[in-house]
């Protein structure tokens, strides 16, 4: 997906909404363990639920890992299930020295090898440059770096002065020297929304994918006010509040209901953004 | 495995040697292509040639799951082959916050989830001490967290200067908080042997993994002689100069041969450790 196409999709939709599928297979409602695979009848009607209401699908990769090999047939099930007008992102906090993260890249961006074609991939820069350059070699699929986390753990090292600016700042400057705003973006999390103002000077046309808003305790208004661009530039992700709205037979209906919740109250933002 | 036990072995073995399974399948001697499972059999037989020299095998994550779930079934079957004089490590590079590190841990930990159960993983630090303390949970399992690295890349952050020290002392000053040496080693590229000395400093007491020997032009030497302890210290890795020794009938052969000459050099580092 190109850089226009998800801006395109954000204001016909109304929503830089993210749905994080980080589906656990012990937090399932119990009516779907009699599935055969109960994580992808599960993620299958959160999809269905959410779709409507949604840009992005981030299925984060620890939770089908964990499963091993059938957690991986999940992934590509749920992969292969959502709709062609969602963004997709692999999260998973991928890097490694160049021809080990070449492999990572063809796992989730090249089907011939894992079956994977996900538009973006996560990916971890304490390594540098040459680990994450083989992940910007695939024409149209985009590396989503992590920046300043939504984690307390955020403040051991990204938060540390460097010269004149903070590890999480260099690491940016550093990384628009990789690759332009068509295939470069950042993770930046909600609960660092004091700090989103003066990243959005350092990456002005950048997309943020933001995590953190809802179980984390970020605010959703905070981040839309300081992040959104003209282009729109974010997707916020919510996984916890939307996936576990109900443990019953309800699950996806209160799914349902929140993703439309947050995408209403996106559609204000955008408003604003539009008027402005 | 325990730091006495993984100490031992190494004098025993006469060895530090770690063996890296990055087995890639485009690279397989072509009469093995034909096995129902070629890059098991590959492993098996690798590891047949290579156990009496060595101490560790560290199968590289990205070479598996690039395959997709078959590739997870091979890893299954060459972790269950390893000796179980051997110490294992997941090199996976993982890193997230708490509640997804704990299923990496699992993942790699808990035979109960994906089937594996290694004595270690690699950690990448960017996300910080709760993207690691998760790892930490496990008896008698080890993370091994990146320092400085083996890859270019290693100068654009690891090598920063925060405060009086650079990026990758305060990593590892940090982690010692979170662990002593009986559960935490770090990861330090044979390409920075010069920084070798200063590492130790740091680090009197836990175990290197030191990859970048061979194919990388890190020196064995150089390495050893300012890398090992009284207790070893040490796990050198190699991996392309011994799996492909040789891409014909005889790559097991001359997989032994390169390991037994590489154990060979070792037991005189070791035996000057022992002398002085």
């Amino acid at each position: 997906m190109t850089y226009s196409e998800l801006s395109n999709l954000i204001f016909q939709k109304q929503s830089y909404l993210c749905v994080g599928l980080d589906t656990d297979p012990r937090k399932l409602p119990h009516h779907l363990l009699t599935e055969p695979d109960p994580v992808f009848a599960f993620n299958k009607a959160i999809i269905d639920a959410t779709a409507e209401f949604t840009v992005a699908y981030k299925p984060n990769i620890a939770f089908y890992e964990a499963q091993g090999p059938r957690g991986w047939e999940s992934l590509k099930k749920t992969l292969d299930y959502i709709p062609a007008d969602c963004f997709t992102i692999a999260d998973a906090k991928r890097g490694d020295i160049g021809n080990t993260s070449d492999l990572y890249a063809r796992t989730f961006f090249d089907p011939a090898a894992a079956g994977l074609s996900f538009d973006s991939v996560t990916v971890a820069p304490y390594m540098g440059h040459d680990s994450v350059l083989p992940f910007l070699a695939y024409e149209n699929k985009w590396v989503i770096l992590l920046a300043l986390t939504s984690n307390p753990g955020s403040a051991d090292f990204q938060r540390q002065q460097v010269g004149d600016q903070e590890l999480f700042e260099l690491v940016m400057e550093a990384a628009h020297s990789w690759a332009g705003a068509d295939k470069l973006m950042f993770v930046v999390g909600a609960t660092q929304a004091n700090e989103l103002s003066r990243i959005r000077e350092l990456a002005p046309d950048n997309f943020l994918l933001v995590p953190g808003v809802g179980a984390q305790g970020g605010s959703l208004e905070e981040v839309s006010r300081r992040g959104l661009t003209a282009a729109g530039g974010l997707l916020v992700n919510a996984s916890r509040s939307i996936l576990y709205a109900s443990s019953g037979l309800d699950f996806a209906d209160k799914a349902r209901v929140e993703a439309s919740s947050l995408q209403k109250e996106m559609a204000g933002y955008l408003d604003d953004i539009i008027k402005n």
